[in-house]
């Protein structure tokens, strides 16, 4: 349970900024996240971590010298928005370039890489670096569509070492990328973890039961056993993780974590431990270092989890490199002094809009009231859709629409009301829903509307060319960032044939609300359809199976979106 | 729960093997706990900390530089046995004296006490320094009755930093103490921990509720109510503890540490610190270098307690110097290389006996025999023992009983076998009661037979003045160490008649067999009067309710063993 709670909207906030009064040494907040306090050489790479709250230390307490230049915290198990990942990244960028370093999840793959567009966009060299840990979230082969989940701390570890090293960004891009290829994890779950506000937890696992393979948002499983002795589950840990060695790692030296995930005692941690200890060292391998405690939490969840990186020399010599930060200390770091004040925040936070001619104006009203009428249908579907999503998800998705439109439909009105042009009315839109929203969804829409913005103008009223090509660019823009295709049982599954219809009909001269009607029809007919697809994406076998013929909610909360929206297209 | 387990009675102690092996550059293991494993200066005052495992960091994490020299580590939430004690401080003295620094538990108070009296023995000066900085277990004047909790951690930072500075032990000691006097902790639980092996938690808070003041092991809070705004509870902290603010602290700086009692999240403790902090800082207080975290736990309890040390300018030096161990770092600390080779544990542990002439040999023999009927006598009681105790404490003194005393005679009987005497017979069964009991009644019980047995020979049977002499200073040690006085509600209630009325019939001339009967009835008698006592010993308020009407185990016990033992006595 969450007992200590003042407002549960507000809780990853409020223990952010508890955070930071406690560690003002080594971090300080910025709007989004922290950087370090300390003084950081001109020209060097900055190494930007981030994600969902409720992980602590991960990531705000890895923040120092010899670790990560910033962190970024989403809301309690959610992605942050994108604006705000590229708030904090140029607030931490030295001149070196950036490297964007998370977990490899939905939200966190779309808000992640369109941040990076963005500051590449600002001239920043940006890379993206998400970390695939898990062995049981895809089978060997598929290793690039695992999740993250401890393995955070390699890769983090040897990129942070890298780059306060000196070494450049193509290096250090390199090293992050080699870190997690070398990484493997495997945890199992005793009990679940509750959210704060909530009155129960996530998921539950029977007396007696342990799951195994269960992700640090309680994402399922692959199977459920008894609980068996520490002997047994240190040998499982190990066997699972030796099955899985990667390729080409034959160095016998190995960097290990054996992680708790909040709920779970020291004790028996340093228990678990004598058995991790010697199944690996019978397997022939030194253990280099090695961690053993909280390192990466699930709030209060009851589990552990065991993470091994096969070392070479480069690794090993990073692995081991200086580091100081809140949560980990490793050698000596020669004192840096304070950092320099920072930069204010980037104007797009400020949301300064300057009027624009009328037709444009008159536009941007339209899509403020088309937000409007959206953001009370979807209040209306809310239940609906957390049902849908429920049976194959964690029921969230009609909240976090109903969050992301209100969020929407309050910014679009504010930019209008300024008298800012289509353009910049969609783009406050965009930016709302992404920053309220939380999840994938919010991510998915953030970016869908800031792309079709990008094809919008504030000068003039959009024309059929330019719906056309804003539905072009978000519908690619989506499938590109967030690397889901039809058929992959996500809203893409209705977005897709409406960006295809839409245009096409456009292009073909159709009126605008004859084509936008047809458009609506194939995203209806299409969600419907999802009830047949398989997903193909990379999640966990469970999901697959509970899904089987049932709607998408992402898919149908799109097409009631394009038929609402449809009503004030003329 | 605890899940991850293999045989709940060598729990402690395997989870201490799994700590050695992650943290060997820094500890080393030794019978009874460890010590440091980096180079120490010679003459250096040795801080050697320790109590009940069950509490990590506490104490085991707090070993290196700046810090302990050395912990000693009893079972779970049970304090570790004198001999333990004992040996784990000779290896650590390196020539400059021991501060033995211990949470003040009645156990601890004992075996800690008892060891202190061993080391001076053997040319060791030895201080004993308990913490009492848990406000809510006596009242304000009472402070030495106060039980230690979290306030350990100012303890033996500043103890540990002024024996690092090399520091003689009359100021090592004074310091200690100092900081314990400045030193004041108030905690709050949400839910149990439950001990390894065990169904279920030691004891449940109602969903909704928190236990106000509750202790560490599960001992008894001052009040419940309902659960509270994160922020109305820092306020309830801080109220609580500025309230007690010791007298002669003015100088408005604080040392503060917002603990985690184990399965408590991360980020409640950083929102919790928001309100903490900000109150203090209302308050006109400077917080110098706060912590936030888990630094000394129950398990998984769920609960979290506050702690304030008020700083003058040496407490401010020491809390602010540097410290290097498993679970603390501070600042920097020059590199140690490892230290010399640890000498051979203590002969006796080795339990080696040479044949005694045979009076005192067949003395041994039948003293041997004796404890072997207690032994059996005390298994048949130990349900009905349980169930008295469970009034008024947590019901394990049968278990406790029958443990020990079935040690007592498997030791006992050893000894006989290989020939040795009376003295060193009884001496054995001591040191195995003390060893494997565990809890209060096993400390009371060896350092009341080590005692006894200090007055008999290896040379001679024991005869009435030796006897009469045995049980005075059994009486007496248990007294003076144990801090009990007759009326307390405790063993002594019945151990002090016995003593009495069998060493005064002894010197009038009374046949043995006779004056143990009388001692024995009076014993029983003064036990079945324990039902109209209430203690006034230092323990919570409730303990006191709810064990008005019922009679004490451990007089219960002891009556029981006199009158057991008497069937042997000729």
């Amino acid at each position: 349970m969450t007992h200590i709670v003042d407002d549960a909207d507000h809780f990853a906030e409020q223990a952010l900024a508890g955070f930071c009064d406690v560690h003002g040494r080594l971090v300080r907040p910025v709007t989004g996240g922290v950087v370090r306090a300390t003084a950081t050489p001109e020209n060097k790479v900055a190494l930007v971590i981030g994600g969902g709250s409720g992980h602590y230390p991960v990531f705000n307490g890895y923040v120092g010298p010899g670790l990560g230049d910033a962190a970024v915290a989403g809301d309690v198990f959610a992605s942050p928005a994108t604006r705000l990942i590229a708030n904090v990244a140029r607030k931490a960028h030295r001149g070196g370039g950036v490297v964007l370093c998370f977990g490899n999840y939905a939200g966190d793959v779309l808000n992640f890489g369109f941040a990076a567009e963005r500051l590449r966009a600002d001239g920043i060299d940006t890379r993206v670096v998400p970390v695939t840990d898990d062995v049981v979230s895809a089978p060997r082969g598929q290793e690039a569509r695992r999740r993250g989940v401890a393995g955070d701390v390699m890769v983090l570890k040897v990129a942070g070492a890298a780059a306060e090293a000196g070494l450049g960004l193509d290096e250090v891009e390199r090293l992050a990328r080699h870190a997690n290829d070398r990484t493997r994890s495997f945890g199992v779950a005793f009990g679940g973890c509750t959210l704060p506000g909530a009155d129960g937890p996530l998921f539950t696992v029977p007396e007696g039961r342990m799951a195994i393979g269960l992700g640090i948002h309680g994402e399922p499983g692959i199977d459920e056993q008894p609980t068996a002795s520490a002997a047994e589950l240190g040998a499982l840990l190990v066997r699972r993780l030796l099955e899985d060695a990667p390729d080409g790692a034959t160095g016998g030296r190995v960097a290990v974590l054996l992680n708790g995930l909040g709920g779970t005692k020291y004790e028996e941690l340093f228990v678990l431990w004598t058995h991790v200890a010697s199944a690996l060292r019978g397997a022939g391998l030194a253990l280099v270092a090695p961690l053993v405690g909280e390192y990466v939490t699930s709030l209060d969840m009851e589990g552990c989890s065991l993470t091994i990186c096969w070392l070479d020399e480069e690794l090993e010599r990073f692995w081991l490199a200086p580091c100081d930060s809140p949560a980990l200390r490793i050698g000596t770091v020669s004192e840096a002094g304070p950092a320099a004040p920072l930069p204010p925040d980037d104007a797009e936070a400020g949301n300064r809009w300057t009027e624009a001619p009328a037709p444009s104006r008159e536009a941007g009203a339209g899509i403020a009231r088309a937000l409007d009428a959206l953001a009370t249908a979807l209040r209306g579907a809310e239940e609906e859709l957390g049902r849908i999503d429920a049976l194959a998800g964690d029921g969230d998705h009609g909240q976090g629409m109903t969050r992301g439109a209100a969020a929407a439909a309050a910014g679009a009105r504010e930019a209008a009301g300024a008298g800012a042009g289509a353009a910049s009315v969609l783009a406050a839109a965009a930016d709302s829903w992404a920053d309220r929203a939380g999840g994938t969804s919010g991510a998915i829409w953030g970016l869908g509307l800031r792309s079709a913005a990008g094809a919008l103008s504030d000068e003039r009223a959009p024309d059929a060319a330019a719906v056309a090509a804003a539905a072009r660019a978000a519908i690619e823009n989506v499938m590109r960032l967030g690397g889901a295709k039809p058929g992959d049982k996500t809203l893409v599954d209705a977005f897709e044939p409406f960006a295809r219809v839409l245009s096409g009909a456009l292009d073909a001269g159709t009126p605008l609300s004859e084509a936008w009607s047809r458009a609506s029809e194939a995203a209806h007919a299409a969600a419907e359809g999802t009830k047949d697809l398989l997903p193909q994406l990379g999640r966990a076998r469970n999901h697959a199976e509970r899904s089987r013929g049932h709607r998408d909610a992402g898919a149908v909360s799109f097409a009631l979106a394009a038929r609402t929206v449809g009503e004030f297209v003329r």
